[in-house]
């Protein structure tokens, strides 16, 4: 694996791989001393041409126990800000030594075109526009598995503005493929309209406007965030009525039954999305997804970057 | 010690140990690499939702000193940005791994709600809002320590803005526990109403308005930052009457006598409330200030973070 | 060698050095592990006063390979916005215990300043102004020595808006202490006046307005960046002009000689001051420039923090 830029391109055997690897990296990260030499002198850049604090965070966590150098830089402050192409930056930044290139940017597709341009960089997506958000989809697949087991013939209900989710499209595909039936709910001016093509097995995804009929035979509900910062809100009533239809609200989460898991990718609107008691309720796995990204960021960097070097760097120190 | 909020909250036990830690620390700085392994594979998370570099610098150091993983975020380009409250940002950054989070914050109490909210994760506070700056205080108490012995009895001076000063709380409070008198001399406008409240020994603090007066038996002399940037110019008649009254002039300077320290805690208006010339006094312990604060960082880091695995790092490498 | 200010202070057996010390960094950086321990426990400040990340992440990278521990600021987010003086910041990044202060900065002249305040940090300037980008030269006669050989009697061309640009400054220095004749071509309105004391032998440099004669016997070409966010716009006819006149275009391409090398120190302006084609030719060594920069700088902060500890630190691990 040279690159990880979505789930689309993926295999079963794939993403069955990463996920043992996390396994073994969770053990890592029990230790008292979390750290392996796995990545000692590799340079890893974290190029975020697009805000984010979490996925930041986890990624130069996991890049760290790894005991890799990283360097960060944002959009703002940049050559980027000069004029220079995203292949200038690319090129400029491998030429510099970079072992791999973590990069969100704003637009679907750029870390594609940046794994054709790059020799000797690896690319991993750290989210491309509405497009994919892999990493999220594998860390969800991981928390998901070992609360449920294996994820074949679950009920997995992915709820909210699936139209401008890179987090619903990876994770439509990371699910099916590894044999989840999903069903999406969505107002449909939220709904993508080639949603049946981001499934990777035939009628495993299935769409509906009825949260409460979908949620009565779900294994697991995952809340998409209402991203309030885009101004979609045209594109729904209003915030009231989105919450009231398809917002897991207290009374939804009463009538939960007690097997269901509760995910979402997080930043949260409490009390848009999700009332506050289901975020704290016991059954949201949602801190455990936070937990999970940095044990499968340090395999999805572990699996580009490494090789035998690494393998034997886990084992050791 | 599991977090360091205020010095409100301290014993004068609690400063005395961590100050004798710095001492430790301070002799590992004059190494040739002033380097130990004591906080190796943990992780310190510098959480600066306000502006700031010298404590971000200071403490980034420090942690570095200690061999610990630093990650730093600012609030502008951050899940802050996009709604997300500041409970589920910490409790994210604890998922992630986080084993300190130093947090400066501009709302008065936040690294207490902090502490609350996080179990695993040491919170150190860097500065919130008007309220506390308790590394600021121990870092002066271990500088003026050093420069006039214990401070029994010693009479110190604080001079400024003190109704909008973390600094004047935290060293007020931290000054009283080590057994000094402390005046504190301000105008009317730009004094606390609480300020008896501030001691931590009864009658230990005075107020004023005639500086002359109040530095004509001090031992130190501790001039606050008028913060230009935060508009409180409307509460004094002008800057330069303020100067007049309350700066540190040359000509106040000329009558100081030899034993007295001039203090800052930076960054310094010069001419405004410290002349040019008093800042590069001998007399001066300004820059003295800025090393210990590297010192006292390290000691706080290790006492939260560190325990008897600590000890030995000290000890060793 | 305590601090790297300019081209225009070295003498050529300096230049020299750090061109050989480079060359031993250039073998490190081609280890499976390219890392050294040589400046372990030193703290190097990067201190980007003004954006960039081209050179913040190279001397980053660079320092990090020599196992330095790294702290970046920016002006926005500092002290520096809070009104402090810039020696009194630099006085404080010392008094933390700064080994090193790399910095950027829009004045003419602040590294000298800044030399002169330091007693125990050194000072390396990573571009001050209009008026010198060493590293930048270093790097860029490193490239050509490995292409051309030595630079005595080389004729090399330097094109574009010399006026305002620190690497045309600092290239005519180090190209002319190294041997070469210089030929700068550009408009007058971005001519410097007092270029012919730029140059470090006496009658070395000369100026033209007619790029096709200087290409004719170029040994290399070396196309500044067109300033475009700094509306210079005004003092050229139209871009197009420009272009026509003094841009390395598809033409001027097809007629230049095999041997000629060319060189831009990036961002580029593809399709301004050289042609796509160009930047991407077999004769292009502008990503070689890149790659040069961090064995480069790995080689200034060695020389200037290092000493035979950081001997001994090459050598081994």
């Amino acid at each position: 694996m040279r690159h990880l830029l979505g789930i689309t391109h993926l295999q079963r055997a794939d993403v069955e791989e990463i996920l043992a690897v996390a396994d073994s990296f969770a053990e890592v990260t029990r230790r008292s001393i979390p750290k392996v030499p796995a990545l000692r002198g590799r340079t890893i850049v974290l190029g975020f041409f697009e805000d984010s604090t979490r996925t930041r965070v986890s990624f130069e966590t996991a890049a760290k126990r790894l005991s890799a150098d990283t360097v960060s830089f944002s959009s703002s402050g940049t050559s980027v800000s000069k004029g220079e192409s995203l292949r200038d930056t690319a090129l400029t930044l491998q030429a510099i030594g970079a072992d791999c290139l973590v990069v969100r940017h704003a637009s679907s597709g750029a870390p594609w075109q940046l794994a054709r341009w790059l020799e000797r960089t690896c690319v991993v997506n750290a989210g491309d526009g509405a497009h994919e958000h892999p990493t999220q989809a594998l860390l969800d697949c991981w928390t998901l598995t070992r609360k449920l087991g294996p994820l074949d013939g679950m009920h997995l209900v992915i709820v909210g503005d699936v139209a401008h989710s890179r987090v619903a499209r990876s994770n439509v595909a990371a699910f099916t493929l590894l044999g989840a039936d999903v069903t999406v709910v969505a107002p449909r001016t939220l709904l993508a309209a080639d949603i049946e093509s981001w499934a990777r097995a035939p009628g495993s995804v299935k769409t509906s406007d009825d949260l409460d009929r979908a949620l009565a035979s779900a294994d697991a509900v995952y809340l998409l965030r209402m991203q309030l910062e885009r101004q979609h809100e045209a594109l729904v009533p209003s915030l009231r009525e989105y919450t009231e239809r398809f917002g897991l609200t207290r009374r939804r989460l009463d009538q939960l039954a007690e097997r269901v898991a509760v995910l979402h990718p997080g930043p949260m609107n409490r009390g848009v999305e999700i009332a506050p008691e289901a975020a704290d309720d016991p059954r949201s796995l949602i801190l455990s997804q936070v937990e999970a990204g940095v044990n499968v960021r340090m395999a999805v960097l572990f699996l580009t970057l490494g090789g035998q070097h690494a393998v034997e760097g886990v084992a050791g120190e």
